[in-house]
């Protein structure tokens, strides 16, 4: 049977208020011996305190909101997890919401974690957030929880934030195939539905540009991060005889590679393919993927670390960047 | 600025106990146009309630504790993303932990949930939970929290649980390679170490029976469901002169068929193998792995469903047996 903080109380022969006050060191003018006391009797019945009771006189839930734009994904699935750990060694429970990747859930969603009372929050917002953003900025300034937004942000430096390099990513994956003696490269990115693919796409403009390579916006492709898109494109890559490929994702780059193979090209050597993520599928299944890497340990340790300060409000750098790194094998 | 229920029940003239009982809806003496005076100046003031407060009202959090052993497995990362959407729909949030497949952190962490208050909890266990029956028997027992066992159960048909019919899944699997004319089928399971695939050695087991072919235990292999685990036995399967082989999960089939090629052996030519998940990467990189497939959007949609009905008092069938389809392409 549980005991109630009422019960304990009446054990004690002291008020529930005093209870509530020493079970979680609040300040109070109880003696020293009364409060051993209590604190004994609690331990003595295996007294649990109601969370809800403890968070009204705390005025903290201890548990922190992680918006996700897509769970299933590789990529935030191993965020999730690594916040996860992060959160539990600071003494945090997660509460995670998904948006599907849609602005529309993303707002509703978090304002409903700032309503259950979460002392944080961890915001992936959603691709088409760069089409919202007033509605975004609106909501940002009206609410009082600290946040810190993950790898996606709004491009407004105010915001505290924890993101990778995407232009710097872009820029890698193409300056490799151009070293490979690549002239004629595509690249397959979603560049005016999402900030981090317009970046990727800016890395891959200024690779060319160094390079003294003209870019073709013919072979610049709209890509939507999913298998089928990089799958689909592979017949125009051909019609236009691009002999490589830099793709804004592992996944669109498996797509691309096979519909490549069906077509009778060769990978690399008709066309050579690049990727962003490393998944670990790749090699596994005897793919030989170069592909940029983005370490999700880190980002997930500087999130949750970044929020933490600001929860304490001792926040310095507020601003995180990233540096990704290339994987040729 | 957030207005506090202390302001609202000043502004109403009224308790604010009064202010809660009417925003809840609880029964009550008040009369209905000071219930409507209270609503209509909740909403003008854009009132949102303390959650901590709500819940020492209406006894409850209106949030689910879900219990992962890993996050960044496919099939529990899609699972978690069924069972968010599940709870949205109903109304409820995700507290979600992940235990790293440890039976000593599920029990602290089934306590943490509980005494945080959730409503409810979807408990998918840790595969060493096998050998600590007892504790979670003891634990289980004790607490109030209703709950329902997720994909992993303790085998004990008193508990509320949905899964898979394992059983059938590894003798599908199996009756497959018979039907493809094998003889020499070995197993790559954790027979011992986790209860699912103990059933999926059965089915195994069963298959060959009903095929009247001897089992050779030399060909049963010990797997821990990762790629590694796949790969280092390969050597053994061909030195064994196994002419299949039956894997029990995905990941570890394509570990066992990289180092088959390596080795010089043809995939199905020479050794047929078979897995379990069926995941979609490996059709996506060229891979034609038959495979077991359990619809994971069902047993979350159940698992979700049978813990609204327990917390109803409603629940009619308490155990839920889904089955799983063996997929050849």
């Amino acid at each position: 049977m549980k005991m109630s903080i009422k019960e304990l109380a009446k054990l004690a022969n002291v008020s529930v208020t005093t209870v509530s006050l020493v079970l979680n060191d609040k300040p109070s003018r109880i003696s020293e011996t009364k409060k051993k006391e209590i604190k004994e009797l609690a331990k003595l019945h295996d007294y649990q305190p109601n969370f809800s009771a403890r968070n009204l006189v705390t005025k903290t839930s201890k548990t922190i909101g992680l918006l996700m734009p897509d769970i299933e994904n590789l990529f935030f699935s191993a965020l999730a997890k690594n916040v996860e750990d992060e959160l539990r060694q600071n003494g945090y429970s997660l509460l995670l919401v998904n948006s599907d990747d849609m602005y529309k859930n993303d707002i509703s969603l978090i304002k409903n974690l700032v309503n259950r009372g979460v002392d944080g929050l961890l915001l992936t917002i959603a691709n088409d957030a760069i089409k919202h953003k007033a509605q975004y900025e609106t909501l940002l300034e009206d609410i009082k929880t600290p946040y810190v937004m993950v790898d996606r942000t709004l491009g407004n430096p105010k915001h505290p934030q924890v993101y990778f390099d995407n232009q710097l990513g872009g820029y890698l994956a193409t300056k490799y195939l151009i070293d490979q003696g690549h002239q004629k490269i595509a690249c397959l990115i979603s560049k005016d539905k999402s900030l981090n693919g317009y970046y990727r796409y800016k890395g891959y403009q200024k690779a060319l540009k160094m390079a003294h390579i003209d870019l073709n916006e013919q072979w610049v492709f709209d890509g939507d991060y999913r298998f089928q898109s990089g799958y689909h494109m592979a017949d125009r890559l051909v019609s236009q005889q691009c002999d490589a490929l830099f793709a804004g994702n592992d996944l669109m780059a498996y797509g691309a590679i096979k519909r490549l193979k069906e077509l009778g090209k060769k990978v690399p050597e008709d066309i050579e393919v690049v990727g962003y993520d490393n998944l670990e599928f790749s090699k596994m299944l005897g793919l030989n993927l170069p592909s940029v890497e983005q370490n999700v340990k880190a980002l997930g340790k500087q999130s949750v670390a970044l929020l933490m300060d600001l929860m304490k409000n001792q926040a310095i750098n507020r601003t995180i960047v990233l540096e990704p790194t290339f994987k040729k094998d």
